[in-house]
C-alpha cells in the first residue's frame, strides 16, 4: 500500500520527488519571487551538513574563503565571448538604486569569474603571489525557465573556488585536485554517492573553459546528474581581465585560472540516490539527526518508567550521536514513526514498558523499511551497536546505489542499442562522432555525453556511429 | 617612530582605520561596483570564526537555520508603513531579467521581515506551531551614500533571526534572551568588546518595531558602534502580513514577532577596540591564526638545527592552538615581524641558533608591542605557557577596553556639560526630553541617544535638558 502522500516512483518519478520534498518539509515553494524557493529549516540542515565536510575538504588542500560583490557590472560579462554567450541570457538586471536610474546596470552573479578575474588583475603581480587559492560560498542567480526545488530554482547556493596559476600544468593539477580529493571523495564518502569522474565534451563545457571536468551520478531513473565541475579554464579569463605575472625571468606572462562548484542541487541529487516510497532516506553522514528515540506509554505510570530508560540511554550520546528524542504528548507513535521517515532519520528507537522489562528497544533502520530492518535488541551495548549499525547503512547505501548504476550501465555497440540504453540508465560506447553528431544524437534520443570517463579502457573500438575506430569510451545519458 | 604605512591614531584616526585594513590585508575596495568591498581571506577568515561562535549561540538558544529568497516584491517593502520609510530610500530593484523588463520589480533584501512574513502567514496555524525559532545567514543590500570598509558597504553579510510567538511576553523575553545570552555574551566573551544593553528611543528604532534593543560599544575615539540590535515587533508585522493562529480556545489571534541581527561591521568594531599604532590587534579567540612561529637562521647549518626545535616544539599544537610557521626564505625576520603585527597574529615565538643551544626561545605578545612584551623563555612547558598566555591576551584586551569606556563615560548634569561630554566619549544623563528635544540636541551635537541602559540608577535626577524630575538614564554619544 502506498504512502499517505507519497506517489511510488513507479507511478510517476516525477511527482515522487516533489513529494519527498513535501513530505521531509524541506523547501517552500516562493511563488511570489519567480523560480526561487525557500529553504526550509530541514533542508537548509542538510546543505549545512555538506558546506562543513566540503569547507573541511577545501581547506585542507589549502584553500582560503572569500568574498566577492553580489553585483558585477553589466559589461564585465561581454569580456569573455564564450561566456556571455553562455550567460547573458538568463541574467536578472538592476538597474535602479536609491530610486534613481543607474548609468550602467548590473547584474547579479550567474557566476563570478569575471568580478573575481578583475581583482585577481590587480592582486597578482609576480610568480610569487602564485598560486592563489580562493573558494567563495555565495547566493547566485540564473534566471531559468523551467525549475524544481534544489534542482534548478533561479537563485541557488554554491561555493565557488577560483585559482591562479603560472602554467598550464599546475593549473591542470588544481583542477584535478579538486575534482578527485574534494568532490569526488566527498560524493562517495559522505553522500554515499558513486560518481564517475569525467572530462566534458567541448560542446557540454563551461562557457570560457579550456577544459572541464564533472563528477556524474545516476539517479533511481536511470538519469545523470552533474554533481559537481572543475573547469581549468586555461588564459581564456587572464587574457580577457588583464591578469598576468612578472616570472622569475622578469618576462610578464598571462596567468592560467581555474574554477570549480558544486551547489544547493546536490541536495536533489541525495534525494534521488537513496530515498524511497516511505519519504527521505538520509546516509548517516549528512544526518542532521541520526537517531530518534520514541518512547511509548499510556499512562503517567508508564511514561516515568519508560523515560527513566530512555535518560538513561540517551544520556552517554552527547557528543557522540547526533539524536532527538520525541517525546510530544499528544501524537500517537504510528503518526511518529511515519514523520520521522518521511524526514530520512536513519535509526529509530523505540522503548516501551516491556523493553522496561525486558531491557530491550526495538531498533529499525531507515535504509531497510518494515520488518526486515527492524529487531529487538539489549539495551546494554547499545551505544556501540548503534555507531556500528550507522557506519553500516552509510556502506549499505553506496553499495545499493552502485549496484543500481552497475546494473542500468550498458555497453552499446550500435545505434539502435544506443537508442534502448538511454531510456534505462547509462549508455558506454566508443565514441569518435563530431560536435554535430552529438548534438545530432541529443536532438534524437534526448541524451548527451556525460563525460568522457577519466577511466579508459585498454584496447581500441568502433565509434557507436561513425563506426571509426578510437581508444575514446564516453558515457551517454538523458540528464538532470 | 611611527610604523611605516600606519598613520598614527593620534594624527588621524580616520585615516588609521583604512591604514589597518590595508596593512592586514583584510578587504580591497570594488571601485566598480558602487559601495562595496571585497572580504580578502583575511578580513574573512575573522568573520567565518565570528560565524561559528555566534551560530552555535544561536542553536544552543533553540534557533535553526534556514534561507529565504535574495529578492522581494517591491509591493511587500509598502506593506508595513514605517517599514518603507526607513528602507523604501535606499533599496537597489531588479527590473529586468533574461533580457525583459518585468511586470512588478524585486528589491534586493535591505532585511527580510517582510518576505519572511509572507512566508510565516502561510506557516503558522496553531498555537501548537509556535514558537517558530529561524536564523538566517546571508548578503543584504543598502545603497548607503558614504560608505567605509565593514562598518558601512552597500553589500553586507549578517545573520538575521525571525521568530513568532504567542503573545507579548513571549516575544518580549525572546528579544532580550537574543540580547544577553547571544550577543552581549559573544561581544563581551568572544570579542572582548565590553558593551552597553540598552533600549532604543522611539526615534532611533528599527522601522517597524514595537522596541529596539541594541548593545553599544565605544571605539577608541571614544565614538559609539552600534554592534548588534533585537527588535520586539510586536503584531506590527502579523497584521502586515496576516501572521495568525488559532490558539488553545479555538480563537484566532494575530501573533508576536521579533527579529535580531549582527553583521560583519562587527569587523570594523573588532579593529576600532583593539588595534594600536602597529596594526590590527585581534582577540586570541577569533584570531586565525593565534600563534607564529618565526625561525631564525644564516646558513643551511642553522636552518636545519632551527627547524628540528620548531617542528618538535609545534608537534603538540596541532588541534589545540591555531598557529602558523612562517619558513618563507626570501624575507627578513624583521619583515616577518612586522607582517604578523599588521595582521594582529596574538602571539610571535622566535627561534635562532642561540634559543637551540640554550633551550629557549623568544616569545612576544601582541597586546604589549615592543619590548615590555617580550621575554625568553624555556622550551619546556611552552605550550601551557602560550595557552595561559592566550587566554591572559583576551582578558587584557576586554579590561583594556573596559577602562577606556568607563574613563571616557561622563556623568553630565547641564547642557554646557553634556556639549563637552560627548566631544570625549559618552555622556550619561537624566532624560526626560521630547522626540523634538532629542533631534534638537542632535542638530546641535552630533550626538544621540545610543540607548537607556537595562541597568538604570536607583534614584530619581533631573533632566538634563529640561529639568524634570526622572529616573531614566540615557546615554549620548556620537555614532559610527
Amino acid at each position: 500500500m502506498p504512502k499517505e502522500g507519497i506517489t511510488p516512483r513507479a507511478t510517476d518519478y516525477s511527482q515522487w520527488y516533489l513529494d519527498i520534498v513535501r513530505g521531509a518539509d524541506m523547501a517552500d515553494y516562493a511563488e511570489v519571487v519567480r523560480g526561487c524557493i525557500v529553504f526550509k529549516p530541514t533542508g537548509y540542515a542538510i546543505w549545512e551538513a555538506m558546506q562543513r565536510e566540503l569547507d573541511d575538504r577545501i581547506k585542507a588542500t589549502g584553500h582560503v574563503n572569500a568574498y566577492f560583490p553580489l553585483l558585477i557590472p553589466k559589461s564585465f560579462l561581454l569580456k569573455e565571448a564564450q561566456h556571455v554567450e553562455g550567460f547573458a541570457p538568463e541574467v536578472a538586471e538592476v538597474t535602479r538604486a536609491s530610486g534613481e536610474d543607474l548609468t550602467e546596470p548590473y547584474v547579479i552573479r550567474p557566476t563570478s569569474e569575471t568580478i573575481i578575474g578583475y581583482f585577481y588583475a590587480k592582486w597578482v603581480r609576480s610568480y610569487r603571489d602564485l598560486p592563489l587559492l580562493v573558494n567563495q560560498w555565495a547566493n547566485v542567480m540564473r534566471w531559468e525557465m523551467r525549475t524544481r526545488p534544489f534542482l534548478r530554482t533561479a537563485e541557488f547556493l554554491w561555493q565557488e573556488g577560483h585559482t591562479v596559476h603560472a602554467n598550464e600544468e599546475d593549473a591542470e593539477r588544481e583542477t584535478l585536485l579538486i575534482l578527485n580529493e574534494v568532490y569526488a571523495d566527498f560524493a562517495e564518502t559522505v553522500m554515499a554517492m558513486p560518481v564517475i569522474k569525467g572530462l566534458k565534451t567541448e560542446k557540454e563545457q563551461f562557457p570560457g573553459a579550456l577544459r572541464s571536468y564533472s563528477i556524474e551520478a545516476m539517479m533511481q531513473d536511470g538519469r545523470a546528474l552533474q554533481a559537481g565541475t572543475s573547469h581549468n579554464l586555461g588564459q581564456n579569463f587572464a587574457k580577457a581581465f588583464d591578469i598576468t605575472y612578472t616570472d622569475q625571468n622578469n618576462t610578464v606572462q598571462y596567468a592560467w585560472t581555474t574554477s570549480w562548484g558544486v551547489s544547493t542541487r546536490l541536495i536533489g541529487a541525495l534525494i534521488m540516490t537513496h530515498s524511497d516510497d516511505e519519504g527521505l532516506v538520509l546516509p548517516p553522514r549528512l544526518a542532521p539527526t541520526q537517531v530518534v528515540v520514541v518512547p511509548i506509554f499510556k499512562n503517567d505510570a508508564e511514561r516515568s518508567a519508560v523515560m527513566a530508560v530512555v535518560e538513561q540511554l540517551t544520556a552517554e550520546w552527547r557528543g557522540k550521536l547526533r539524536f532527538k528524542v520525541d517525546d510530544r504528548d499528544n501524537l500517537t507513535p504510528g503518526f511518529k514513526f511515519n514523520e520521522w521517515e518521511l524526514k530520512g532519520v536513519p535509526v529509530r528507537i523505540e522503548v516501551g514498558p516491556k523493553d522496561v522489562e525486558k531491557g530491550s528497544v526495538a531498533l529499525a533502520r531507515r535504509d531497510m523499511p518494515g520488518k526486515e530492518g527492524k529487531q529487538f535488541v539489549s539495551q546494554a551495548g547499545l551505544t556501540e551497536r548503534i555507531t556500528a549499525l550507522l557506519d553500516e547503512i552509510q556502506q549499505n547505501l553506496f553499495a545499493r546505489a552502485l549496484r543500481l548504476r552497475e546494473n542500468r550501465t550498458f555497453d552499446v555497440f550500435s545505434y539502435d542499442e544506443l537508442r534502448a540504453a538511454v531510456d534505462k540508465g547509462f549508455a558506454r560506447c566508443y565514441w569518435a562522432g563530431s560536435r554535430e553528431d552529438e548534438q545530432r544524437i541529443q536532438d534524437e534520443f534526448r541524451a548527451t555525453i556525460r563525460c568522457i570517463p577519466l577511466e579508459q579502457p585498454d584496447s581500441a573500438g568502433r565509434c557507436v556511429l561513425t563506426g571509426k575506430e578510437t581508444t575514446q569510451q564516453v558515457i551517454f545519458a538523458r540528464a538532470y
